[in-house]
């Protein structure tokens, strides 16, 4: 590709036009990010400097659970407030296709006309996660874009949804009433993970049994920043409680600029960042030891278990650390 | 512990008690692989030529499909076979706390009475993933502990969840009528992994129109095995429909055997596990790279903008391979 062939002789001019906010260099961007295209490390070595400016928001939440509809009405409200947003919305399909669902399309059509919205869908990166990582990085080209605010939404509330959320500054989680039995252990595996909780279609019956439910779960947990989240009620599709959803991100942002944790935040979370890039840079570096179709052979004489995988593994790592 | 302690000098004996089902024995054995203790290679190095006998099942679904009680009926009906079944529930919990939901106790006395039937709760396993690992191992465990049969349950349908029954057999994807406006996405996430669909609740309205979904994506994917996944309807409440999952199961399992691909199918799975297993030894031989603390003096250069955390991570990936 031109563009990425050229990147390290345009990179300057490039960083320009990504500030200003072009979008075709953007799109670009983040193509290039999302599919490790040659060239994307050093983009993001090049952005990284002018990142730091975007506020990100996380959202994640059961399918369901309306979250689509309520990442757009903030966008809306965030427009009002002439800033410029960037959304995320991790998809889940399949690993082995990699094909992404058609939602941004569909919902970019709303926002056509306006440029402060840009909407960018991913799907899951193969089976080996990266996908909380990609994420980072798209993110991390949105930012040094100069969105004012970036918003990453993604269904579900299993380790993936953690760990794609935990680069934010900010993180909501979206229940909504009567999602059967399950939900009162869902909401015991995010109650650290939530700043704010919305309860959305809360016009349904049993919007006030969740509340009481997150409440009575919250006086189990103790926040290192001790901050007893908000509760938050919506019906996103009316656009009911989004101005009191703004408000509140405002407010968990105010509480930890003034209790000094806002850097405070995003230390930790370069903590596990920084350990989930190392983990990725020496994967690349073991597929690269399962060369000549070594990794096929192997597969097969653990299956038919003439190889025990436990002792495989370690031999090939003694390996690496020789020869590397 | 002593247990671990004498692992190695009493190993022989040890994977006799296994084989034979002591109970304790299994329980030990399972808790040691998943917390990592001392001993737990070695463990799982001993175990792994006794294993290969037991089926391998994978359930899955989003929250509120019912998957335990299912998973319970089942364990129910092969033990009328005299089945020996072990129950590997994954649960949703917090990677702050790795605390673990308590559902294995209750479902557990249900049970009490029937040493055919052993259930054993799975928190998440830390913000690194691991989880897909640990829950393979301790299947491991269980096989080579002599079960007919391993049901491995988990809530969701994430990448967390694909890799968690990446390990299975057979692959069960459990979908509710009326799951709201989301489910369209979910189903065609997961459309690869499932041989077999259940529909759960399927008194309820909209089952119909669930089918004909599955009916309509399915028309779209080719499986490289071409099998065309089952579709049961389940009351798993009243057991209705449960005696016709079973059968769907043995049905796939006798089409994968007559074609041949039983084995492929495990080799296949092995070359993803091999890969993870890579990783995650060298994830470890990563986090003994940051000494010192230094992965959090390194994060907060990040988090102040003072470093670029993507050059950063090539210069500790250089230098582990001159120093390893």
């Amino acid at each position: 590709m031109l563009y990425t062939d050229s990147l390290a002789a345009n990179l300057q001019p490039w960083l320009d036009r990504l500030r200003n906010g072009d979008p075709l260099t953007l799109t670009r961007a983040i193509t290039t990010v999302e599919n490790r295209s040659p060239g994307w490390s050093e983009l993001l070595k090049a952005a990284f400097p002018q990142t730091g400016h975007a506020r990100i928001l996380g959202l994640t939440g059961a399918p369901g659970a309306g979250k689509s509809t309520l990442v757009d009405q903030l966008a809306k409200q965030y427009r009002k407030q002439n800033q410029t947003v960037g959304i995320i919305a991790v998809d889940p399909t399949s690993p082995y296709t990699g094909g992404a669902i058609l939602g941004d399309r569909i919902r970019m059509q709303d926002h056509f006309s306006d440029p402060g919205i840009y909407i960018r869908s991913m799907a899951t990166r193969g089976s080996l996660g990266g996908l909380a990582r990609a994420t980072a990085d798209v993110a991390t080209v949105l930012d040094a874009s100069g969105r004012d605010l970036v918003m990453i939404e993604t269904v579900g509330v299993g380790q993936d949804e953690v760990d794609i959320v935990r680069v934010a500054d900010v993180t909501i989680v979206i229940l909504v009433p009567g999602m059967g039995d399950d939900v009162q252990s869902i909401k015991a595996g995010i109650m650290e993970i939530a700043d704010i909780f919305v309860i959305n279609k809360s016009d349904r019956e049993g919007a006030d049994r969740v509340e009481r439910e997150i409440r009575a779960l919250q006086s189990l947990a103790i926040r290192s920043d001790r901050w007893t989240p908000t509760i938050v009620k919506t019906v996103a599709t009316e656009g009911t409680g989004v101005p009191e959803l703004v408000a509140a991100i405002a407010d968990y942002q105010t509480y930890l600029e003034e209790a000094n944790l806002t850097l405070q935040r995003r230390v930790e979370n370069w903590q596990e960042r920084l350990v989930e890039m190392l983990r990725d840079a020496l994967l690349e570096k073991a597929r690269s030891q399962f060369v000549d179709g070594s990794v096929a052979r192997y597969a097969a004489e653990v299956a038919e278990h003439k190889r025990d995988p436990y002792t495989l593994v370690e031999e090939i790592v003694g390996k690496m650390g020789k020869t590397a």
